[in-house]
Formats: structure tokens, C-alpha cells, sequence
């Protein structure tokens, strides 16, 4: 049930013809409260679309009443008018809702440098409105929250839904998307958390930025960042409780990761989820920079993609960093199988088990004692194939 | 002729048995003086190969008699075995050409992390010494140097090879390897430059990294910089001319220049050859990390091999930079169609053709007067093909 399981939140997920397909593609959340509180992670892309602007501009007090959603177009590059269009989207939410347009979060998804249709926008709001559910019937709950993962969907093949629930009677549910494009500091991603926990927007920021660094941050499909990414946490306090902050910041972590690994597993034309693990780093930073670089790497990527053991390729890109290492103290497993040691060939390659769709390497920089695991895909005809197409 | 072209230099390319195809697989050049002259650039890659080591060695006295160089490994984390074999091969070339093991440079390319064969190398070395040509007959000059040119090769479907001469009597001449991993700081490329001017390693030394910093260096295939990357630069002074700095460095530029459109034309599975030109930056470096940027966008490059316009994802890749620029204020042309005016469309994307294998990507910072181009390829299927089936 995703952002409808916690208390105090209703969801709708409408058709309003700005995708060719006709497919759902208007998402609305709305928080009931009794509490407003809201935390958000954005891009880190200096070319941020409208919706990005906008909703920056609503978080300066760190209050939300709604977040509205489009897939069928990023309204992004689309300049004054553009920004107009994400305004108008807004104000169009707080008539219906009876909020402030100030405390309205808008996200969109699609191709960049097109303008969005007002219109259909308008249309959506009104049926998406007229729409939402929560709180009541436990089916027709779900079922909007399905309606509303659905509806931001773009060349995700599936929704990605996620929840928790505390013995303490709190419950955090989330529904992202993103298939491509998915990197550093986020990337096509959208992403709604709810929780009917009592936490203040700056309780909620500490907890979204320690979950988001981890899990989502890690994620890097393509080595693309996208304009357009939002990760939102809206609090309703409906159950009453305050958690404990490193408490509600596990159970966040654990829904940011299931929906990480869901993001992964749906990635544009991939064949291998790969877990790339980098251990005894000298810092956390330095495990990260030497499992990005991995990540980035197309030859290695390629090589996953046709079963191949290259070790080489993971050190060549090892190699590219300013990580503390001494090159020939380096192991490299794949899979289990330890096939470079100190730098050196150990196990034949062939011992190397690729077939399955997990794939886990496991990079030893003997340089300190910390680890961090980035995760990525392999480099596949579909994904050249997807991503040819995309605009056409 | 490339190698030979310049007086004072035999070369030979012969089959040893390294490539599993039988084909030429070691390369010899000789400088026969009078001076003995020579400058490198090595890969800045910190897991660098055997023979990159070796060379480094040989470098401290800027003294250089000869050049061997092998494909069918690259003899990169072979541990203190694979040093060995590179140093007896140096050893073999020594004492084949009377000359000190300590002015031999030493050459691999291939497959990362698998042991050569130092008998077949030696055999190689003792055949090649025998059939070294130049000087002479002209004919048989410009035959030795094409076999060597061929013997470099790996995945590259035609050897590279440049000459310039000088109105005043000297002579460059070029032969390079190199068709994936193509990156900055050079990659998976091998480069052998000859000349009969008569400079000094200090005057060589600054030429070259003038003309490999605006050539070499900015060709970005695919972001992928291999260990093993090594140009040189020999001199024999026979020409006994000392042309001027400028002079010099521009022709060596433009032999550069010209065998790195060989390289990216020769590019692994490409289907276009893509220009990305930043001006109006506020820094030359600026301008290349701009480029750079775009040309490591696996979005963008799959969108030219679908032959879509796709300029959202050129400004999302500059987003990603650090390079100054309004990210409202920056236009973009795709073959001189500008789809991108002041971060707004302009021009519609279907009046670009991106049928040619040539793409010129023009994109205008509006933030000082400097400008660059970084070379890179599109990202095609069979790109994936070919690095996912490299070493099996």
C-alpha cells in the first residue's frame, strides 16, 4: 500500500492523456495531518527543471499539504513558460485541496525541453482530486497507492513500492520510480516516502539524508544524473508517536533500500544486478569514489553483460582514482571466486560463475578498515536499444 | 611510411605467436641515430602495467635506441613474473641491436592479467631484429613500417599512420594502436613517433605534451583509460636540423591530430564519430570538462547512434559539471541546427540530421571566450558486443 499505509495520507494515481500510451500518468498525494512536516533530497544537477525550482521554493518552511506527479514530461529547459505550467500545477492542487499552493511539491518525469500541456494537467488535478483515498477501506487504500506508483512510471516495466511498520505503531511507506538515468546524487528518480510518525522537518532531514547517502545516493545504473530528481519524506503525525531518531532512521534506511534494490532490479535493458563492495577502505568517501568509478566503467559493464570475469577492467578502473591503495595490494573477487590477489592472478576465471543475475564483486583496497557498497547494472544491447529510442 | 619516414629509423613487424590469430603480434623500432633523443607520455592510470614501469626507467636519461612493442597481452598484473618478462625482452632487443637494455622501451597491449610468453617474445625479438628496414629502399621502408603499425594492433580494423615534413628538411613520422578504452590521459593507445630533427629529451619532452594535450588527450571514446597507455617520441637528428619550438610543436600536433581522428574513425563498434565543441568558457580546462562531460554521457551517446536529438541530456551532463555557466543562458547545436536557445527550445529537433557519421555538438557557455573539443564516439550495440566478448 505504499504511501497510503501510514495513517493520515490519501492517494490517487489518474490518466490525463499527456502520455502517448494513455496510460496512468498523474499522481496525487495528499498529507491530512494532523501535522505537516516535510523533508526533501533534490538533484544535484546545477540544471534543475521547473518542478525542482518550484518545489525548493515550497521548502523553505518545511511544510506540505500535497505533492502532485507527472510522468509524459520533465518540464524541464522549457523556460518561463514552463515554470508557469509547474505554478499553475500547484495552484490547481491547493483549490482542490484547500492548501496554500506554498505547501504544494511538484515533480515531473520525461523527455527534457518539451512543454507539459496545461490543460491535461488541469483535467488530471481535478479527476486525481476527486479521486483520493486513505485511511478507510484497507483495498480501495491500496489499490490508490498502486494507481499513484503506477501513474509515475516512464520506462519503469514495474511499480516500486515499499512500507514499514513499527511495534511502536508507526508505519513509513514509500513508491519510487526510475529505470534509467539513475546516478550520483540521485537521478530520474521520484520518490515519495510517507509516515504518520510526529517528527519535526528538521528530525525528518537528519533521517532523509542519512537514508538517501546509503541507499539511493549508491545507486548508479548508468552514470547519468537526471534534472529532475526529488526524493520527499511527508509526516503526518497521525499516529502519535515520536520515534527515536536513530530508530526512525533505520526503518527509513530499510524502505529507501528496498526501493533502491527495486530500481536496480528494473534497470533500462539490464541482464545483471551487480553489488560492487569495496572493503578496507581508508575512508567511507574512498570506498565510494573506488566502487563509483567501477560503476562507471563501460568496458567492465560490458563484461558483466557477456559473462566475462574481466578483473582487469575493475582495476583499470581502481586505477582511475585518488583512493588511498597500493596497486599491488589488491584483491578482486567475483562471485566467491578470488581471481586477482596482491595484485596478481590467483583463481582461473573460468572457476567464475556469471549466469546469475546477481553478481557481487568484491574490491579489498588493504588501506584501512571502512566499506561501502555502490550498486549498478551491466551494459546490454536492451539498454542501447531503450535509450536510442527513448524521444522518438 | 609513419616510422620510417624520417631518417635514421628501421623498423619491422613480425608474427610470434602471442595472437591466438597468427597474425603480426611485435613490433620493432630501432633509432640508428646520431643522437638518440626521446620523450613519453605515460598513462595516468595508478595501476600501471609491466612494461609502463619498465619504461619509466628508461625515461630517467631521456636515451631511447629502440622500441618493442607486443599486442596480444598487456602484461599488467602479472606481478614480479610479468616484470621479469619485460625486462628480458628488453634484454633480447639489447643485445639483438648491440645497444644497452637500458635504452629500450618496452610496449603491451591486450588482455590484463594473464602472463606472456617470454619464449615466443624472444623469438619474436630475434626475427624482427633480423628484418629491421628503413633508409633505403623506399619500398621496403614504407612495407617494414606498415607491418609494424599492423603488429600493434588489437581490436583496431586498419593500422594508423601520419607523416609531416618540413620545407626545412626534417620529418615526423606516426603509427598508433588503439580502439576502446579510449580516454583521457590517453588510453589503451600506443603511439610511436619518429623524427630526424635534432632536439634534445627537454625540447621533445615539451612538444609532446603540447601536442598530446589537445589531441590525445581529448579523445574520449568511452571514458575508459587503460593501463598500458604509452606515446613516444624519438629523435635521431639525422637531418641534422633544429627547427624551431613553435614549428615543431605544430606539426607534431598536427601528426597527433591526425592519428587521433584515425583512432576515434577506428573506434570500437561506433557508428559516429561525435565533436563536441564547448565555446565561450571561462577557462580552457573549463571548456574540456564541459565536453568531457557530454562525452561520457551513455544517454546521450546512445541517443546519436538513434540518431535522436536528444539535447536534454546534453544540458543534463553539463548540469554535472563544475564549469561556469547560467544553466539558463546556454545554447546548444546539433549539426548546425541550434534546438537550444538561452536554455529554451528553439529550433525543432526533427530538422536535425544525424544520419552522417560525422556529429559536431556545439554548445555555448556564454561565460568568457575560450573553447575546446573533445572527440568521442556514439554508443552502439556493437560496442556491447565487442567488450562483452573481449576476452573470451
Amino acid at each position: 500500500m505504499s504511501v497510503t499505509a501510514a495513517n493520515g495520507f490519501l492517494a490517487a494515481g489518474v490518466a490525463c492523456g499527456l502520455k502517448n500510451s494513455g496510460g496512468l500518468d498523474l499522481a496525487l498525494v495528499q498529507n491530512v495531518g494532523p501535522i505537516a512536516s516535510a523533508a526533501t533530497v533534490f538533484t544535484s544537477n546545477r540544471c534543475q527543471a521547473n518542478p525542482v525550482l518550484w518545489s525548493k521554493q515550497v521548502m523553505s518552511d518545511g511544510q506540505v499539504r500535497a505533492i502532485v506527479l507527472n510522468s509524459g514530461g520533465a518540464n524541464c529547459y522549457t523556460g518561463s513558460q514552463g515554470f508557469q505550467t509547474t505554478h499553475a500545477t500547484a495552484e490547481a492542487v491547493a483549490d482542490a485541496l484547500e492548501v496554500s499552493a506554498g505547501d504544494v511539491l511538484v515533480c515531473s518525469t520525461g523527455l527534457i525541453g518539451e512543454q507539459l500541456d496545461l490543460a491535461k494537467l488541469r483535467a488530471g488535478v481535478a479527476d486525481a482530486s476527486g479521486a483520493l483515498t486513505g485511511d478507510s477501506d484497507a483495498a480501495a487504500s491500496d489499490a490508490a497507492a498502486l494507481a499513484a506508483a503506477q501513474a509515475i512510471m516512464t520506462t519503469d516495466t514495474t511499480p516500486k513500492q515499499s512500507t514499514f511498520t513499527s511495534q511502536e505503531g508507526w508505519t513509513i511507506g514509500g513508491m519510487a520510480k526510475g529505470a534509467g538515468m539513475l546516478a550520483p546524487g540521485l537521478a530520474t528518480m521520484l520518490v515519495v516516502i510517507t509516515t504518520d510518525a510526529a517528527l519535526s522537518p528538521a528530525e525528518l532531514d537528519a533521517a532523509l539524508r542519512r537514508a538517501t547517502a546509503v541507499t539511493f545516493d549508491r545507486l548508479d545504473s548508468d552514470g547519468c544524473m537526471s534534472t529532475n530528481d526529488t526524493v520527499s519524506l511527508l509526516a503526518s503525525g497521525a499516529s502519535g508517536v515520536t520515534p527515536g531518531a536513530d530508530d526512525f532512521a533505520a526503518a527509513l534506511t530499510a524502505v529507501c533500500q528496498d526501493l533502491t534494490l527495486q530500481l536496480q532490479a528494473d534497470a533500462e535493458g539490464a541482464d545483471h544486478d551487480v553489488a560492487i563492495e569495496v572493503v578496507n577502505a581508508a575512508s567511507e568517501s574512498e570506498a565510494v569514489e573506488v566502487a563509483r568509478a567501477v560503476s562507471r566503467s563501460n568496458l567492465f559493464k560490458a563484461a558483466i553483460f557477456g559473462k566475462d570475469p574481466n578483473w582487469g577492467r575493475v582495476l583499470a578502473a581502481v586505477g582511475t582514482t585518488q583512493a588511498a591503495f597500493d596497486p599491488y595490494n589488491i584483491d578482486v573477487s567475483f562471485n566467491g571466486v578470488q581471481v586477482c590477489t596482491a595484485g596478481e592472478p590467483d583463481q582461473p576465471r573460468e572457476l567464475v560463475d556469471l549466469t546469475p543475475r546477481a553478481v557481487h564483486i568484491l574490491i579489498d583496497l588493504h588501506a584501512g578498515d571502512t566499506r561501502a557498497t555502490v550498486w549498478t547494472n551491466d551494459l546490454t544491447h536492451d539498454y542501447v536499444h531503450e535509450n536510442s529510442a527513448y524521444s522518438s
